[in-house]
């Protein structure tokens, strides 16, 4: 194989199929790039057979062939290199020459034979996607899903479409992430579920803005992800998720609008006194049109007072400073909206147009280890 | 004890005197600032016997009093508070309210009393030296000074004046890294050796430039840096330092300039091919006007030349890269010169007009573990 092309041209491809290498596998040849120049086409592969990457690169092809390169050591090279045209090429032995300039290494690569390549299955018709979009709306779920694996749904997001709305949907048993998002194309009714290190890598690779598009290809035991030059397929998590629809029919007798910043300001400053590992619940406590935020724990006490509008009755809850702090922060917005019911019921933060859904369960404030 | 001052002034105090707040101490007072109030100003300290600092705080005095408060918790509060007019006031039990607009913490704090106060040796006529020169030449030389305590006197940085010109050296067995500057005021000849810690602290803290003075004392156990609001008293290294004189009196046969970036790529993309913890050296020779850097290892081999100015004989000469490119890291001229003597001969990188001496000792290259 000898092939030829820009240095930056390389390091983008790599770069982005290296997300599918895996950091721990017991078979050697999963730890390399696929290069494979044996169409007409210069392709680098990447597998770790949960999420398969694929991209093309600009280059001549002077003589076809495949090999594999160790990931770790072949991405080191180019991201070194002087930014000019690089040269890559093997022998029969798989020695590699990798020439740029005036530096010249010489690597030993694997057969390209030995490689996993990634699954094909057959394409029906896409969910399509800006790019802006689906990074927005998995960047800001993808926090609530459960990090244990105790329970297989809770590690994945629902991708959920009805009626040409797209729903997707974290929940980890204390919390609940949901963002809404109307498709511009007719798009048939699908119900999936994605493993996290998927979504995690694919906000990652796709930093294109608005009128970038994704290809959402959903097969039995796939998903396929198609935009750019690039391919990632993963498989999807098998089984029933969550009736979720029963939980956002809750009632709630306050509604309270506040300042998304200071909100978060303040429950940022009382967990300065929660040390790490403990549960320290923060309470929050309103009384006509301010809102007071209050923490006690080994170390010391805070209190402090907000602005509020309020309608409906007076509340008190204790909640879990990360879970709030962690849906704030997915907000955009400056002014939010809390619903709640009661000390037991959990909260909603929800948008007026309905884009966001964020649940987060209140804990016992005289028993906070209940939660 | 009652003061008040903006958070923003208390803010930087506390980053200051934070750096002598010990990590890991059996003395629980020593895990605390002392805030001093009890004269006419408002003094931050902190001390791990080692080295103290203290800087003053604008602000106003209410009650008169000190008090002991976590460094960690502490310096926490004042982060994440409004920057705005805080108030901090302690009661008999040594309960301390911090109050910063609608935000009140209530923390726990210790008798200032225990509190271990800073040695304040008498001072004799100062050493004055811009901020912007000190912190250039610690941190240009800093990296050569030897982690491992076998040699006490490796662990520090010599600080030596003749005829008021500042020479600071830094040296581990295998390097030597010296910088020379000329003081502006009349100073009586000094040596001292300065522990790597302190040297660490002092760059990070004084963040002046050209015009901003440091005076540095140094008295018969301790050296004293007073700059701005802030005294800094360390422990010094008592004992004899090398005899460095003769190491540069050298001689050399081969004089090579070289542009120091294309140099430092070279070595940079070279040492892609030694994992972690293996010792290769990288192999200079030159011939004529060029100069070839080559390195061989067990991941493949790599070779790259570049357009040198020689004068003198071809020399083949091994290094330990991470060497090289330290001294190179801390060089600011776009050539340099390098003066070589032969392969088992030290490598000098020396500026032209003094300031700067650089000297890497070379490894065997056929035996690399013998250096």
């Amino acid at each position: 194989m000898k092939i030829t092309c820009q240095t930056a041209d390389l390091l983008k491809g790599v770069n982005i199929v290296s997300k599918a290498v895996p950091t721990k596998t017991t078979m050697a040849i999963l730890e390399c790039i696929l290069i494979d120049a044996s169409s007409g086409e210069i392709k680098l592969t990447a597998n770790d057979m949960e999420i398969g990457i694929e991209t093309i690169v600009e280059g001549s092809i002077l003589e076809r062939g495949i090999i594999a390169l160790d990931a770790k050591k072949f991405s080191e090279i180019v991201r070194k290199l002087p930014k000019n045209e690089v040269t890559i090429e093997t022998d029969s032995t798989f020695k590699t020459s990798i020439t740029c300039e005036k530096a010249k290494f010489d690597i030993i690569g694997k057969s390209g034979e030995d490689f996993s390549y990634i699954p094909n299955p057959n394409r029906n018709q896409p969910i399509i996607i800006s790019q802006f979009t689906l990074r927005e709306i998995i960047s800001k779920t993808i926090f609530s899903v459960a990090d244990n694996e105790n329970n297989k749904m809770m590690t994945g997001e629902l991708l959920e479409i009805r009626n040409n709305k797209l729903k997707v949907v974290a929940l980890d048993g204390h919390r609940v992430s949901i963002r809404n998002v109307d498709l511009k194309n007719e798009t048939n009714d699908v119900k999936v579920v994605v493993p996290k290190k998927t979504l995690n890598e694919i906000i990652k690779i796709i930093d294109g803005g608005v009128d970038d598009i994704v290809n959402i290809f959903v097969t039995e035991n796939h998903i396929i992800f198609e935009f750019d030059q690039t391919t990632v397929v993963s498989r999807i998590i098998e089984g029933e998720y969550f009736k979720i629809e029963q939980m956002l029919s809750a009632d709630y007798e306050t509604k309270i609008k506040i300042n998304k910043k200071e909100f978060f300001d303040c429950i940022d400053r009382a967990t300065i006194l929660v040390n790490e590992g403990q549960k320290m619940p923060i309470i929050v406590n309103t009384s006509e049109n301010t809102m007071s935020i209050s923490i006690s724990s080994f170390i010391g006490s805070m209190n402090e007072s907000i602005d509020i509008v309020k309608e409906g009755k007076d509340v008190m809850i204790g909640f879990n400073p990360k879970f709030v702090m962690d849906a704030l922060r997915a907000i955009d917005d400056e002014e939010i909206s809390l619903y709640m019911l009661n000390a037991k019921s959990p909260c909603f933060i929800k948008a007026d147009d309905g884009s966001y859904i964020y649940i987060v369960l209140p804990v016992n404030f005289n028993n906070p280890g209940a939660n």
